[in-house]
Order: C-alpha cells, then sequence, then structure tokens
C-alpha cells in the first residue's frame, strides 16, 4: 500500500483561503476530491480552485464520505494520494474525524492541514476575548412541531456563568437551505415561551454575523427585537449570545458591531 | 487620510501556513509589521516570508503596538497600507483589538484576514468535538510564590458539566521561555494539593498535544503522572483535561493520541 489522505482546510469564504501549504498539498495530490456540503464558502468557486491547483477537483456527497467511503475514496486511498478538501477548518464535523479514523484502521496514512475556521474568526472579528465563550452551540431546522431545547439550555448554561455562546446555524446544502439570523432568533424565542426562563426575550441583547471572513461581513449588536428586523444580507449567517463584557470587549462592539453605548 | 490598516493572521506552524488572501495583502501594502510575541511559530522564518512576499518585514516589539503604537504604527498607517501579520488567527491575544480600536477612532480603516489558530486546530487534530469544549485557560507563569487558581477552577467548572478544556501554557518570547506540558502539570498539581477537589490528580485522564499544524505534531493521552514523564520534544505545548467522551472521540483519541482503550 503506496496511498495516503491529507484532509485540507479551504477556509472561510473563497477559494484564496487555503493555505499554501494546503494549496502545495493539493497540486502534490494524485487525486482531489472536495467537500461543500458541510458549509456553505460565500464566494467559492470550483473553477478557480481548479486553477491554482492545476488540476480538476471531483465534488463528493456525504455518502461518499460516509457510506460509501471503503468503495470509494478510502479504496483509492491505498495506492494513492487523496487530497480531500474541506470548508473551514477539518473536523468541526464528525463525518471527516470517521473518515480519518477509518483510513487510519486500514493503514492509510493520515494528514491535517489547518485553515480559518468560524470557531477563532468569531472571536477576532467581534473583539469578543476567546476565553469568554462557553461551549458553542447549533440551532438545528425544526424537524416538523419538534424543536431541540439545546441551544436555549446552552445559551442559559453559559450566561449563568458569564460566558459568551457561539450559535452556529444549521444548513442543508442539498435543498439548498440556510438557516438565517431571523430564522434562529424566531425558534429561541418559541422555545423562551415554552420555557420562560428569560434567555432570549425581545430586549436580549445578542449580535448576528454574515459573511465572517469576507470583506464584506456584517457585524450588528442589538437587542433581539432589533436583530430580527436588521437586513444581514446573503448567509452564511452566526449568532452570539453575550454573557458578561469586558470593557475592552464592550468598546470593541462599540465599533466593530455598531453597540450603542446605552445598550448594556 | 489615505493609510489603511491589514490584520494578517499567518497561522501555527512557518510561513507556509498564511492563506494566499493574506499574501496577496502582504504584497499590496507599503509597509509590513510582523508581530511574533503573542505566540511561537516552531519553524517560522522571517526570510522566507520575506522572500514569498517579495518585500521587507518589520519585527515589532510589543510596546510598538502598545504604548508606542500612537506615533508608530498607527501614525504609519494613517498615510500609508499597513499590514500587520500576527501569527495564529488575529485577535486571540487583547492586544491586536486594542490596536485595531484605536486604528478605527482615528478613522484609519481595517481589515482582518483570518488564519488557522489552535482554537480549532486542537479539535481537529484530536478528534474532539469542538461544541464539547467548555471555556479555554491559560496557565501562566507563576510570579515568585503565586499560582493563578483560574486554569484550576476552569477545568473543575467543565469537568462538571462533562466538557473538554482547552488548556494553554504562557510563554514569554522575550526571555525567551515557553512553558512545557511538565511544567504545566506540575503546577496544577500543586494547585491540587491545595483545594483536593480531584481536579487534577496522578491518576487524571490528559491529553498532551506538541507542535500542532507541522507534520511532527505530537498527540499523547494518559494519565497526568504517564504525561509528566512524556517527553514531547520541542515547544509550543497545549494541554487538555477531558469531560465527558463520546463513543467517536475515545475511538478518535485512541487512534490519534495512542488512547489505551482501558484508560476510561
Amino acid at each position: 500500500m503506496t496511498g495516503s489522505l491529507s484532509i485540507v482546510g479551504i477556509g472561510l469564504y473563497d477559494e484564496q483561503d487555503i493555505s499554501l501549504r494546503g494549496l502545495a498539498e493539493a497540486k502534490k495530490a494524485d487525486v482531489i476530491y472536495l467537500e461543500l456540503y458541510t458549509s456553505l464558502m460565500p464566494a467559492f468557486s470550483k473553477e478557480s480552485l481548479e486553477h491554482l491547483i492545476g488540476k480538476k477537483v471531483i465534488v463528493v456527497s456525504r455518502s461518499d464520505l460516509e457510506e460509501d467511503a471503503d468503495t470509494g475514496i478510502l479504496k483509492t486511498a491505498h495506492n494513492l494520494n487523496v487530497c480531500l478538501l474541506i470548508p473551514g477548518d477539518p473536523f468541526v464535523a464528525t463525518t471527516h474525524i470517521s473518515l480519518r479514523i477509518a483510513a487510519e484502521k486500514l493503514g492509510i496514512p493520515t494528514k491535517v492541514i489547518h485553515a480559518a475556521s468560524i470557531i477563532s474568526a468569531i472571536p477576532g472579528a467581534t473583539g469578543l476575548q476567546s476565553y469568554k465563550f462557553g461551549r458553542s452551540v447549533s440551532v438545528p431546522f425544526p424537524r416538523g412541531e419538534f424543536f431541540s431545547e439545546t441551544p436555549y439550555s446552552v445559551i442559559r448554561e453559559n450566561r449563568i456563568r458569564g460566558l459568551h455562546t457561539m450559535v452556529l446555524l444549521d444548513l442543508d446544502v442539498e435543498v439548498p437551505r440556510l438557516m438565517s439570523i431571523r430564522e434562529a432568533l424566531s425558534i429561541l424565542l418559541k422555545l423562551e415561551e415554552e420555557h420562560g426562563d428569560g434567555v432570549v426575550e425581545e430586549e436580549t441583547l445578542a449580535i448576528g454575523i454574515a459573511r465572517i471572513g469576507s470583506l464584506d461581513v456584517e457585524i450588528q449588536a442589538g437587542e433581539v427585537r432589533e436583530l430580527v428586523g436588521h437586513n444581514f444580507g446573503s448567509p452564511p449567517h452566526v449568532l452570539i449570545f453575550l454573557g458578561d463584557l469586558h470593557f475592552l470587549e464592550k468598546e470593541a462592539l462599540e465599533v466593530f458591531a455598531n453597540l450603542s453605548d446605552k445598550a448594556c
């Protein structure tokens, strides 16, 4: 067996977010796969990426990386050097972890090349301090009448400890649909109605962020009712609920997120 | 005023971690500054970076970015396009947030270009799920007889909620000294002696990571007493204390961190 699997993050916004190391890795590979279903890169162009690498890039689906991996990508990686390109930084999605575990168990050497990720970009773009974030959480699309209570309880748990919460919004690239800040807030307000713990009320201060990593990133702080009405433009969208604000964080939000100095 | 300030992350390991977007930004700049004191990039070479950019790069100190910023970098950014290169992803360090706030208040347009960060690389490299991390914490060098209790209390708080803790280790590039996993564990064991809450004991399972982002990254799971004796090689080092493990996380640690399946 002479193959290998390199998993390379390609960042947040477009094909220019790949690192020099990642690009070199792709150029060396015998086969290049690209996964675009775990998150959306707003301005990404497969053609431009192929032009940069100088090779064809094959787009793979969820089933290619999951149930069909053994007969597909992993089979290929037995004898060829395979490069799998992934939005953001690899492995924030469990599907990639499972694939890498499967490869190592088959004796296929694996390698990870990191890139910009929403997880570190959010503190950076807002000026909120990374060590003041509690666990992050996602708001899934409701299944029929069922709303997951997890986002509500995680925001509450973090708030009690004075910590911020990064709230990622669901996406279903195959439909395609991406949850907007407005949809997410309406789900959280419904959960507030059910639980009534004062976690996400009309007056609760939050921050909405759209297209982070792009040059037209939109960052707006305000009460939930204001953010519901704010036009954030095209996706992807992210929300932050705030814990206790350090004075430097407050100052940063005033400058970068139009936080009014009366707000807190 | 015609100047600007672009703050560009250059990643974790060496000059190859910069993104294509970041490199293009540096090439466009009139003046390029480089900060190397907030974290260590093990294989970074200023000369190789200058070769990539095709321009001179000026290394700046903490005082250049803090007390002397108004008369230095910010003065320059009034009329020239300034690019400030920073290890990791910008703004995990507060000094950069303050600088960006000061620039915006002076009417200097600012821009951020993200890169790989320890914060997202750690879940990626270990297979631990990012949404299962509580707040992260740093272990500072003791000042004389004083040991900060914060790392101990943060690990305890996260453990109680079943969450993992990313423990960053102090560095003082000007001395230079970087805290090793062994030093950090001995500090945490001292805090355990004082508090006795069973947070960091000889038998506590933890993960040590060295040189993340490099091709010789070292990831070792084991009891604290084992990690104290383990040779992790050159810095930087990071520690993780574990919350409840999902079966997929356990499997990942067995494959990527030599976790013995008896360990948990």
